[in-house]
């Protein structure tokens, strides 16, 4: 175990990584049939043939996929699509702190819905809907980041008729959904409205965030104008990853992956949650059954920076949660915990001294 | 040869890649003791032993060089971070039609710069200066895209006094510096003023497009600014292709696959200009020395879409000149020939179907 424990890098195993399986694929990509595909130009919707890998596992037609140097890109790309200066959008709060970047950089009204541990607040969404209608709604059902949160069917089920109702459409980001330890899916977004719902992912957390593959899908006509923007912007996405990322999923090794990273990553939720039962009993926090990240929101007094400083006495280095916030301010008391990168030990002993660090704080404070 | 020729295509030769070399390269990335740090996420700012090996290549420090998806997005990258709407940018006129395009979704005051076989017209660039002091000046000071233009010495070195004087800079777009297939290389701007450029280019013309590798080299301070813009746009630019391209620099088989592209690339240079000066004597051309373009300017009295139209009816496919002026009307009578992806007898019997089409034009109108 390392001195001090970093809780801050939101980021794959190191010792996830199949570079054995890769580094097979990506020469056989490029010893094979399609090698000049691979090298050439193409479009800006990506490698054909994973774009048919991808239609396939998700029962859509190929035009119906786009792929990009990673998902996040798809958020900078759907807002020159889509949006102009002070259109409203709403987010989840907490949500991903580059999503908020990336909407203040196309100067979106941006409107934070409260974010319960099943879902968005329903009440506060249809009181918002009163008063403005996004252009979309950037949401992450599935062990969000950065709380942990899941949306309820219920509450899917009814964030699609508000769309159908009221006419906007969602940006689902799902990167985690494939990553469930435990319990059984429910159906995304997409799923359940296609009409109304853009998905994003990517492999970033099921091989490499290093190949840089994020994938959208949606409807054909929604995703053009976006396909567009994307050949203005880059031309193109890489083909090396994604051609070496289509070999890898065409030889089975995927689902092998996804199950050795279901066998990796389950203890280190089920030792994080079981050190928050432990240490820090009363704690207000989200247990999730996948994803990345355990979120706890702190007691009253509690500041960020103060706790930041309390911890790094403790050898124990914490991310700012006011970042996930659209007013940093709500977000004194949050703090995201990724589980993924360290291990059960590293996760018993992080939140061991987590609350030493709250302790001191409130004896401080006392 | 095929039936209908295709003048379109500014792309490398299908038979010019070096995909065996590239899948030993790309396998041995990942099997190599960098393999995780290829697979992990990482700086906004590239693979680092890439970096590290452009910077030696180059006679800067690592912490001048940036890696980016191909090298267009840097174009867009610089623009977010040095642009407010309104802003003045200067391009020369015929210029990368991308280039335009993405200046205008920045909203930028586009001003044109006339182009001659020499470089940009230097009068009218002191008048443009007169009248408005642009943030950058984006430029393509060898063998031009589209019009196969190289900047003269002297034109160099008054365009870097300039630059200083009133306080601009140069976004130099140099991708086909490496293709030079005659004659001696002139210095870059980059070269005569570092301090007042940032350089672009990348691997696409030298290895690869698919691998999707552009690099910027400039001063530090000037760079963070557009890291910072990159990282928030999508993290990080691709690990696998660049740490594949890293492995092949450092083999030595960067230098051999340039020697191979000049041989191959030479004889379609020659090709086509023997042709232009054997079937369209009379025609107003520039010959570069290198890179992927030659470019015509026809009589008087053609238009584009006529030309076009003509040139379908000889089993000729032109592209639209227009596209590469700030006002298309400018372009009516441009033709850009890229003649890398062609091989010289189809190159001479091409232009032969021109002079055809044009003819056939001239005695319609006449």
């Amino acid at each position: 175990m390392s001195d001090t424990i970093v809780f801050t890098r939101g980021v794959p195993a190191d010792e996830s990584f199949p570079s054995e399986r890769l580094a097979e694929c990506a020469a056989a990509a490029l010893r094979g049939p399609d090698a000049v595909r691979v090298m050439q130009y193409g479009k800006s919707w990506g490698y054909p043939p994973l774009r048919e890998w991808l239609a396939a596992r998700h029962g859509v037609r190929p035009e119906q996929v786009m792929l990009a140097n990673g998902s996040l890109q798809f958020v900078e790309f759907v807002a020159w699509a889509y949006l102009q200066p002070g259109d409203t959008v709403f987010v989840e709060v907490p949500t991903y702190d580059r999503a908020i970047t990336l909407l203040r950089r196309h100067r979106a009204n941006i409107v934070g819905i409260p974010l319960e541990a099943d879902g968005p607040d329903m009440a506060a969404l249809e009181r918002a809907l009163q008063n403005a209608t996004p252009r979309f709604f950037y949401i992450i059902p599935d062990f969000q980041n950065p709380s942990g949160a899941t949306a309820s069917l219920e509450k899917r089920q009814r964030l699609v008729e508000l769309a159908r109702a009221h006419g906007f459409f969602f940006v689902e980001d799902a990167p985690y959904r494939p990553l469930r330890y435990r319990g059984e899916p429910l159906p995304s977004l997409y799923d359940l409205g296609p009409d109304v719902t853009l998905q994003m992912s990517s492999f970033t957390k099921q091989i490499s965030p290093g190949v840089r593959v994020g994938y959208l899908i949606g409807d054909e006509a929604r995703l053009t104008p976006i396909a567009k923007v994307a050949e203005d912007t880059y031309i193109m996405p890489n083909h090396l990853g994604a051609a070496a990322v289509n070999e890898f999923c065409r030889r089975g090794w995927l689902d092998e992956q996804l199950r050795f990273l279901h066998d990796l990553y389950r203890p280190r939720l089920e030792a994080v949650c079981d050190a928050i039962r432990t240490y820090l009993p009363d704690a207000d926090w989200i247990e999730p059954d996948g994803g990345f990240f355990v979120s706890v929101t702190l007691p009253e007094g509690v500041t960020s920076e103060a706790l930041r400083a309390a911890a790094r006495e403790q050898g124990l280095i914490l991310g700012d949660g006011r970042a996930f916030f659209v007013n940093p301010a709500d977000g004194e008391r949050f703090l995201r915990l990724p589980f993924c990168a360290l291990t059960p030990d590293e996760l018993r002993e992080g939140v061991r001294r987590l609350a030493a660090a709250v302790q001191a704080l409130q004896q401080t404070s006392a």
